[in-house]
């Protein structure tokens, strides 16, 4: 198969110029155009150059239509709106659409899945194969012990993160409360201070710190009769992010139209 | 159903004490008999008293086939002459067998397998809950990732340890490489010094720390582009390895004739 | 020099009996005697057979005059009442008065000292080397780095726990908070949860978490612009703190009358 | 005092380009020139657009004695015959000589040093700060601990690199031999593996570990009776290198001439 020609959605920003710079390091891809949004200072601009690589031709663009006649796919970390309106043209275009934008609304996602009939969809709130991976592995595992093992998850970010604990952590605490086919709002403790008393059975804890500029860090323990399982991952740079996007639309290229998602990418469902 | 009456194989040693202590912190079990080799000079003592705990009444006796005439099991961490000795006892007494003995050489192996049509057995280099869930963990996540993930083990032991990496390091990695779908004599690199140049793709690295009295930690390294996942085990005690004999115990009471592992007693076929 | 003959206090209880192993384990120190209460079921017990040994001969008795006779040091992880009774007699008939108990008042403090200008006490609240030793390379990294570093304390405890962070854990904040010159109650956060904000410069966090049968995990991160320090300790058993008491004996065996701690003993004034 | 204004030699490498970044995102330094080779292919372009800022009109140029007409420090990581060509400008137009260029040959050093009367340098192998104080830490932490605890350094690299241990986990161990007061060469133990026998007493060991795209980890273990101390560092980006430098730079600023160190820096001599 010859490369997957693939479009950047804002090119211009920081998870943009990470995905610009992911497809020229990757084999099997080539940068087939640069979106940015309409009035950006940054149109017509270098996309390589913006990234830190040598220039590459590729100017930024507000013209999805245009840039999509020869274009396989279109990597789209972005804000709700825009992904909305890319949806359409990806779909009439047969692009494969791969969506790591966040804070979508119910109605978003239902414009979402309504062109997954006849287009391809890789969505997922986190695009790091690690992460998800890790979700698969700690339900499995809440669900192989008792309660005679504590779960505890901890996650670290950097000193500007404004909320605890993680939306990556709730994530895992929710695989954990699954395998244990229990719901995580009844049974998750936060913020331990103070005379606590002893540890609720069951319960699921979170603690979360802050400092420096860690990208994030998340581990889940299992603390049980003089042994412990930890779980952990690191992610050392948001250009995680980027080669696990790349990843989800080169797996999807070709595929037959549907709503996928990194489970479905990394072949999750049967850990 | 009532308690199950277990016996206690090398009841003077240091895990035959442990054993004892786990029988009496534990609910759904009573000790029922405290085997030792004939001739120690522990034969006649009280068991309680040996394991640090108030005297129960059983006193060391060599003659496995009166004490086990009301028993329903028998845990055997001894020696390989000791185990095969057992055996043939149990079977006919129709206990179930757990046996954590090592250095079972393929003959007395046989002899074990020749037993597991009429009785139960459950056998197993580390009876360790954790060490158990964490092999079959590593085994899918191995799965899971291709050779972009490098993958390397650790293990740290007490001073006294004499050889490296340890059993468990290895089956650790036998589990990465059968998920990578390779053999792990070809792809395994120890002992990593001097000018190695670059890592050899695919390969599964080995590194062994040594000191204090570290009971056994264990971890399993996915190093990939910008992101890692670690898998890791950590005993605290040998009491561990009691409990999880005892639990063995406890599940294969009243299960069929056979010869069963502890993927078995944890469920972690469908792992 | 001969021996060091050191008497245990509390030798029926599991601190007690941890001391009566480590001098069984040790070069350079005896049994000399093993006090228990008065009134106690287990006096005229074998101290030995008690902490899972051979016997010794040595058995427990609630006089510690007679029994001081011929012993050059006491180590006392007791209750407050019993280790105010002992002062007076170590005093006077010369012993090393090693004391962990903890909860003593200030009245008994007062007692305690008033003894030591002619009597050797050294006293700690933790006698693990370790955690003393952390504390004193945490206060000396808290003031070689400034405000970029941010500094997070986490504690893990067993599921019994009833109190969180862990005194050893608030000792480590002080030290932190005295090396840069502030006070720990003005700058601690504890209990981080829901939306918090960015991080308070210069704030120290804690955090807690409580599983299975976890003896005390301590550490203490720096996390800066692009890198980070952790400094961490694992006690692995209460040895850790008999063989602490110990080293304290026989670095007191000889001094001069006094009032040590374990900085002393470790020599960490110079740290 | 106003900022300091510095030049960034081999403004066009991946290390250089980080330097421009560091200063562009600090207080109290700006950027007073851009030093590539004589021939580069990127002489003339703009300093900031290279290093994936927006341009900052300081174009790189192979002229050192031209553009430090105005300046006060050159940050130098570059390759021997390069920093030694900076050398004799740098110190003629007394400027802060921030030196990090590794691979220098005794008779370079001793052309740095030459200098050193009438300059300011500030020369590291490792201008991390965090690395330079676990130096000192573990120095200290040696000194205070005996042969019961064993020393284990082991340090994550990325799966490029070559050479094993790392330059700084030699560094590490040579600061724990240190504060033994023995030499490494005699207690190094490096490639554990196979039968090894019992760990020998006194001992420091090396593991070292191989993949993904790990900036850099160390840690030091102290392994002792049923404790551990571990001490480790990790690096999350080559810009931590980046800020080291800075800092430095801002440091000697102003100070009388002399060869400086990190330590120096951090005032790590009262560690």
């Amino acid at each position: 198969m010859s490369d997957m020609r693939l479009i950047v959605a804002g090119a211009g920003g920081r998870m943009g110029r990470a995905l610009v710079r992911a497809i020229a390091e990757s084999k099997g891809a080539v940068l087939a155009g640069a979106l940015e949004a309409p009035g950006s200072d940054l149109l017509g601009k270098d996309a390589g150059v913006l990234a830190g690589l040598p220039a590459n031709g590729i100017t930024l663009s507000a013209d999805l239509w245009a840039m999509s006649k020869d274009a396989d796919g279109i990597l789209d970390f972005t804000v709700p709106a825009a992904t909305i309106a890319n949806v359409a043209i990806a779909a009439q275009r047969g692009l494969v659409h791969v969506i790591g934008t966040t804070g979508l609304s119910g109605s978003d996602n239902a414009v979402i899945k309504s062109v997954t009939n006849r287009a391809v969809v890789v969505q997922s709130g986190n695009m790091s194969l690690g992460v998800n991976l890790l979700a698969a592995v700690v339900r499995r595992v809440a669900k192989a012990l008792d309660q005679t093992f504590d779960i505890e998850i901890v996650e670290t970010h950097h000193r500007m993160k404004v909320d605890a604990p993680s939306g990556t952590a709730l994530m895992l605490g929710q695989a954990a409360a699954s395998g244990r086919g229990v719901t995580l709002d009844d049974h998750s403790e936060r913020g331990r201070d103070g005379i606590t008393g002893a540890r609720r059975p069951g319960s699921i804890g979170f603690a979360s710190l802050r400092g420096g500029t860690v990208a994030g860090d998340h581990s889940v323990s299992f603390l049980g009769p003089f042994e412990r399982l930890t779980l952990s991952h690191q992610a050392e740079d948001r250009m995680l992010f980027a080669h696990g996007a790349l990843k989800a639309a080169l797996w999807a290229h070709g595929k037959a139209p549907g709503h996928y998602t990194m489970a479905d990418v990394l072949g999750l469902s049967d850990i």
